[in-house]
């Protein structure tokens, strides 16, 4: 028994966010078994920032009585363009990194194998691999939160494309003078139905005098604002934020209209901080709405389900991608 | 001499459209060396119209002083939904048609292997293998005429997801208020920018009294409209129809730039009636406003190009699937 626990055979997975690290251990099985969180800190510069991921493992892989010894792979999500193959993030606007060697960096101080991917891609793997019994051939991942991304399956395998950038459909135009995205553009998927568009939208409106019990729940300025309030506000009677809650559903479920008629796939996952806390005051809508556009046949048997992976898709994704690169 | 030539070698390609069926005879190499046309005729009924299918293909055959027995095979490319392993075309709107066993109906009469394809995706086949030197692995094909459809080559193979619907771009919602579709949804990228859609804008601006040298070219009523007009009156100076041809090439452009954030391809060819006949004056539009939309990075050496195939792009594709299916 000692002999065989010493094996490197377990399988990490870390999401490595603007704000926050999270790293959990995986069985070979992909059982989650531990897990740590630190905050990213991506202001004291990058080499920081990898010795706290490095930090968040160690953490992980202790919580669990294990060594890094026995540790067969680290699989990372990260924030932004990545190249796997050279194991460099190309560039991630909110870690502020252009072209870092992370795998590099991080194997010379753990002594693992690290593979890396772009965050959603690895969510929607995670998702993939842990929560469809099916394991469809054709899947589309998209992850509601402070941005709006995604990721495809396509085929039975990971679908990257020509520029490592396919699944990026929070840019989708929906409608072209609609309101400003943080990418420049207007009237992205992003800038209706991401928290960050929601909560601009709140703010905006309690500045110009609407009345929400939000503001009874944090004060004026809303500066603690959670997916979780609104919840809690549409669960109080709130019509304000029900109204804008469903709106943003209406907007994805159109969104999952498009990715369904471009792609084809046989099953489109909801997942993200923002899902996680309003599926039942979103989800309906989102599928009603995307059955009412999708154009008639390219729907018909496919499933629009949320994940329940919540925030474990990241660190779950991560441990998949291990496991395949280390078999 | 005489025994080489009367071997099976040679390959028809048919376009089958709402108004006419075009057929193509190619070499083993895929030069074609003669045609046919001739009026669809929907309305007399199913086997009318496969009959005039079959009619087509012998004069084309004929045309080429060859006989049926010096074809190896025969791909169509048929409006609508297909079924091509068992050779069924499922819906086809323009022709009225539910689940016709087309291929089976077609090689009784002709006594040449049929094979069936989306005409969108048959068209992208045909661009992909005889227009583009470099083979991409990732491709989309877009045709803008009556309608908007598309079609995806991904990792070198024609890619028809779940309900071999893949490549469905035309209803892609741009603008969730925007002018009504026929497919029964608001804002569809076709709303705006197929041969349709803009015959529609001008026919009522024109209604409200909207001057314009179509009118002068045609009469009030501007009932035989063609895409080629469009050119000659911008050619003429005429501002406002080049207005509406710059809105339909924006919208495109943005179109584009969603399909490229989302699927991540290295070429994207722009094809159909509509573009043969305004590339001047849509392309570098187009282009343009597709790169100002596209996300940072996801366009990176992404070639936006027009076919030149111009019609032949049905039949050529045809013929390219006749080839690998004979193989």
């Amino acid at each position: 028994m000692a002999e065989a626990s010493s094996k490197a055979e377990h399988l990490v997975g870390v999401d490595l966010g603007g704000t926050k690290i999270l790293a959990g251990v995986f069985t070979s099985s992909l059982k989650i078994i531990g897990r740590s969180k630190m905050s990213t800190k991506a202001e004291r510069g990058t080499s920081s920032v990898i010795e706290r991921i490095a930090r968040c493992v160690q953490d992980a892989v202790d919580e669990c009585d294990l060594s890094l010894k026995q540790i067969k792979g680290i699989g990372i999500g990260a924030p932004g363009s990545v190249d796997p193959e050279n194991g460099r993030v190309m560039f991630a606007g909110n870690l502020d990194w252009k072209d870092v060697g992370l795998r590099k960096e991080l194997e010379k101080q753990l002594e693992v194998p690290v593979f890396l991917g772009n965050d959603c891609n690895i969510c929607t793997l995670g998702v993939h691999e842990v929560e469809l019994e099916a394991k469809p051939k054709n899947m589309i991942g998209v992850f509601l939160g402070t941005g709006i991304g995604g990721g495809l399956i396509l085929d039975g395998k990971m679908f990257t494309g020509h520029n490592r950038t396919a699944g990026e459909v929070g840019h989708m135009v929906l409608e072209v003078n609609g309101p400003k995205c943080t990418c420049g553009n207007r009237g992205c998927w992003e800038a209706f139905a991401s928290r960050s568009a929601l909560f601009r939208q709140i703010q905006q409106a309690v500045k110009d005098g609407q009345k929400t019990v939000l503001t009874e729940m944090l004060g004026n300025d809303l500066k603690d604002l959670r997916s979780g309030d609104l919840r809690k506000a549409i669960k109080q009677g709130d019509k304000f934020v029900e109204h804008i809650v469903e709106e943003a559903a209406k907007y994805t479920g159109i969104a999952v209209a498009n990715l369904i008629n471009i792609i084809g796939p046989e099953v489109v996952v909801i997942g993200g901080g923002l899902m996680d806390a309003l599926e039942n005051e979103m989800l309906s809508v989102i599928v009603e709405c995307a059955r009412e556009h999708a154009f008639p046949g390219s729907d018909k048997g496919v499933k629009i389900l949320a994940s329940k992976l919540g925030d474990d898709a990241g660190i779950t994704g991560g441990a998949v991608l291990a496991r395949k690169e280390t078999k």
